[in-house]
C-alpha cells in the first residue's frame, strides 16, 4: 500500500450514500485523512424516498446535511463537488471546476439513477424516482394530476387524469402504488368538490410473471393480493412498449393515463466509464472478490456502483444494509492493509427483504421467518425509525406516520417547484 | 345587494392567505357558495417564512393544502388556478387557462411581492422573501456560499461569499440578519475545515435612522444592541444605491458580497390594476371605509392588496393580525347585506408588533406594554406556535425549535432545486 512521503495516507471517498458514509464511518480513528466528496449537500435515506413522491414525508424528514453528520470527525473533509472523471495513472480524482484531488486510495459510491433500458426518451413522460428532486417532482405531478382533474370537465381526459401507471413492481413499484392509492382512497376524498378521487385507478404493470419478484411465492401472492385489496390493478408479464404524454402501451393496450412513473430499472453511475472498468449492463463494476476495481487495488466500488455474487453465487442485491456492509468492509480492508495485512474476501449476509404494502401492511422475508400483514408493518416501520439518523429525525418520522394512521392526513401535499405554471 | 336568480349568492375569494382564509371561515353557515381561486395549492405561514430561508424550519411546518383546511366545507370550492384579470362590468373573474368565473360578491386577498422602487434589475442579485420557492431558494444560495467558500483559495473572493448582506432592516430584515448570524456562529463551525464560518459577515443596511421603524425608540434601540451583540454590523441612514454580482454600493460605500437579500419594501399584486381602482405607490388599493373597491360596491379588498387608515390616521400596518381581522369584517359584512343590513366602518384593533432578534431574543411593543429579550422571546415563540393551524404543526415547530436551541441543529439545511450544479 503506498502513500506518499510525509503526509498521512489519503483516502477519498467519492459519493456520502449508504455505502461512502459507513467506509467513513469506519475509518474512524485510522492513521488516515479522508475526503469526501458528493454533489449534493445531503444524505438521503432512500428507502423512504417514496413517501416524499406521495406527500407521506417532508424531506428534511429523511435527509441530513453530510457535514453535520461528520461534524465530529476532524479527519474528514467534506467536498460539495461534482466528480468529472478519475486520472488513474496519477492517482487524481477530476472535479468539475478543474480542480483535481490526489489519492492514495479511492472508494468509489457514486449509487444509481434510474434506466429506461435504451428508451431514454420515455424519461420525461415516466420520471424515476432516486434523488430529492425526484420526489418533490413526482409529488408536484400527482397532486397537480388531481387538481387539474378536478377543473377537468370533458369525461376522457378527466379519467387519464385521474389514472396512475407505476411500471415496474419491486419494492419501489409496489410501496408507491400502494401508497398512491392510500392517498387517493384515504386522504383526499372530502378535499375535493368536482372529482372522487376514490376512483382514481392505480395501475401498477410488471413484465415479469409476479410482483417483488426478489420475494418468496407466497409472499408476492400475498402482496399482489394486499395491492388488489387497497385497489391497484395489477398487470403481470406484459412489458411496457410506449411511453408518451398521452399514456402507454403493454402487451399491445393502450392507456391513457397523465401520471406514470418509472420504477422498473436502475444503472449504476460512470465510475466503470471513468476506469474503462469491466461492467454488467447496467453499468456496474465487476468489482474483485476484495471489492477492488480489477486493475486498481488502491481503487473500490461499493453499494450500487458495484457487482458481486455472494457466497451462493447470487449477485449482491442493490439494497442499503448491501452498501453499508461493504463500506464497512471496505474500511476495515484500508485499516488492515496500513498495518501490512489483508482480510479475507467480503461476504454478504443478507438480513432480510422488506416491503410495505399500503399503509397498514409489509411483507418480510428474513430467509428462516416469513412474516406478513399488520405484524409485519410494525417490524418494518419500527425497523425503518431505527434506521434513520438521530433522535431528532426519528420523532418527526413517527409523528408524522402517526398523523397519517390516526387522521390520513399527509403533511407535505405541498405543489413547489413551478407552482406557479398550473399546468404543472 | 344583487343574487342571480335561481342560485345561491356566489362569493369568489381571490388569494388563500391570511385574509382571504378568514373570509372564508368567517362566512361558514352563510346562504352563499363560495369558490375560493389560488395559484397555489398552500396556506403559507408568512411570520416565519425568514425560518425557512435559514434552515430552522421545513417548508412543509409553515405550509397547509388549502383544500385541507376547508375540507369540511362543502360550501366552498377550492380552485387551483391562476386569475388573470377582472371583468367588472360582466361580474366575472378571468383565469389564465381562458375560464370566467362568475361572482355576485368578489374578495381580493392576493397579497404583495417584494418591490424594488424602480430597481427592478437588482431582483436577481438580492432576491426577496415571500414564497416557499422563496424561501428554498435563499436557503440555497445563503448554504452554498458556505460551500464555496469551503473551497475557495482566493481571500477576496472567500470573504466576499463569507459576506452576507440584508436591506432593509423592518421586522423581516431583523429577523433575516439575527438567524443567519446565528446559523453562522451556532450551528455551523464544527462543520467546516478551511473556513471559520462564525468569523462571517452580517451587515444589515436601513435607509432610515433606525431599525424597526414601527416600534418605539426604546426597543429600537434595543434591537440594535442585541442584533451588534450577535455580530451583526446595522448600518443606518444609508440607502442601497447599486446591487450587483459583486455586492452593494451604499451611501458611497462598496462592499463586496456574493449574498444580498433584499427585506426592504413591498407592492401589491395587481388586483388595483384589474381594476383600474386608486392605489397608494405599493400599488394597495385605496379602499373605501368598508373595505370595498371606491365604484365596485361588491368587491372587497383585504390585507397587503389594500390601505387603509386607522382611528388615528395612521395606515393599518400589512401583517397577519390586520389581514385576518379585514377577512373577518368582511365575511360578516357580506353575511349582513344578504340580511338586507349593513355593518359600520372596518376598525382595525393592533394588538402588538413582535420581532424576533436572534434565537434567544425578541421585542413586543402591545402599545400598554412594551417587552424585551428573554421573556419577550418566549411570548414571541408561544404566540406564533399558537397561531399555527392543527396540532401537528405545532408539535412540530415546536420540536424543530427545541432542538435548535437545545442542540444548535437545523433540521432542513438542504440544497435542493439545482443542487446537482455547485455553482448555485
Amino acid at each position: 500500500m503506498t502513500t506518499a512521503p510525509n503526509r498521512p495516507h489519503h483516502v477519498v471517498i467519492v459519493g456520502a450514500g449508504f455505502g461512502g458514509l459507513e467506509a467513513a464511518f469506519g475509518l474512524a480513528g485510522a492513521p488516515v485523512k479522508i475526503t469526501l466528496v458528493d454533489r449534493r449537500n445531503h444524505h438521503l435515506f432512500q428507502p423512504l424516498l417514496y413517501q416524499v413522491a406521495t406527500a407521506s414525508l417532508a424531506t428534511s424528514e429523511i435527509a441530513w446535511p453530510i457535514r453535520y453528520l461528520l461534524r465530529d470527525r476532524p479527519d474528514v473533509t467534506t467536498l460539495f463537488a461534482n466528480v468529472s472523471g478519475i486520472d488513474a495513472a496519477a492517482k487524481r480524482v477530476l472535479v468539475d471546476d478543474g480542480d483535481a484531488l490526489p489519492y492514495d486510495t479511492l472508494v468509489l459510491a457514486t449509487g444509481a439513477r434510474h434506466a429506461y433500458f435504451g428508451h431514454d426518451e420515455w424519461e420525461p413522460f415516466a420520471p424515476g424516482l432516486k434523488t430529492l428532486e425526484d420526489a418533490t417532482t413526482l409529488r408536484r405531478r400527482i397532486l397537480v394530476a388531481f387538481e387539474r382533474a378536478e377543473r377537468e370537465t370533458d369525461p376522457a381526459r378527466r379519467a387519464a387524469l385521474l389514472t396512475f401507471v407505476i411500471i415496474g413492481a419491486g419494492p419501489t413499484g409496489v410501496e408507491l402504488a400502494g401508497t398512491i392509492a392510500d392517498l387517493a382512497k384515504d386522504t383526499l376524498p372530502k378535499d375535493f368538490r368536482n372529482i372522487d378521487t376514490s376512483k382514481a385507478r392505480v395501475v401498477l404493470i410488471e413484465a415479469g410473471p409476479r410482483v417483488l419478484a426478489g420475494f418468496p411465492d407466497d409472499l408476492s401472492a400475498y402482496a399482489q393480493k394486499s395491492l388488489e385489496g387497497l385497489g391497484v390493478e395489477v398487470v403481470l408479464g406484459k412489458p411496457v412498449t410506449e411511453c408518451s404524454i398521452d399514456g402507454v402501451v403493454y402487451g399491445g393496450n393502450r392507456l391513457e393515463a397523465r401520471t406514470i412513473i418509472w420504477a422498473a430499472g436502475v444503472r449504476a453511475s460512470r465510475a466503470a466509464e471513468w476506469l474503462g472498468a469491466p461492467a454488467d449492463r447496467a453499468y456496474r463494476v465487476q468489482v474483485n472478490p476484495d471489492l477492488t476495481v480489477p486493475g486498481h487495488p488502491d481503487i473500490f466500488a461499493v453499494g450500487d456502483t458495484a457487482t458481486i455474487s455472494d457466497t451462493s453465487g447470487n449477485p449482491v442485491p442493490g439494497i442499503a444494509p448491501a452498501a453499508k456492509q461493504q463500506g464497512r468492509y471496505v474500511a476495515a480492508l484500508i485499516k488492515a492493509r496500513l498495518n501490512g495485512g489483508t482480510l479475507p474476501p467480503f461476504r454478504y449476509k443478507h438480513a432480510g427483504s422488506l416491503a410495505q404494502i399500503g399503509k397498514r401492511k409489509a411483507v418480510i422475508d428474513f430467509g428462516w421467518l416469513k412474516l406478513r400483514g399488520t405484524i409485519a408493518w410494525w417490524i418494518w416501520g419500527i425497523a425503518h425509525i431505527y434506521f434513520l439518523i438521530g433522535l431528532r429525525h426519528r420523532l418527526s418520522v413517527a409523528m408524522s406516520w402517526l398523523w397519517i394512521h390516526a387522521r390520513n392526513q399527509r403533511a407535505a401535499r405541498l405543489i413547489t417547484q413551478g407552482s406557479s405554471k398550473v399546468t404543472g
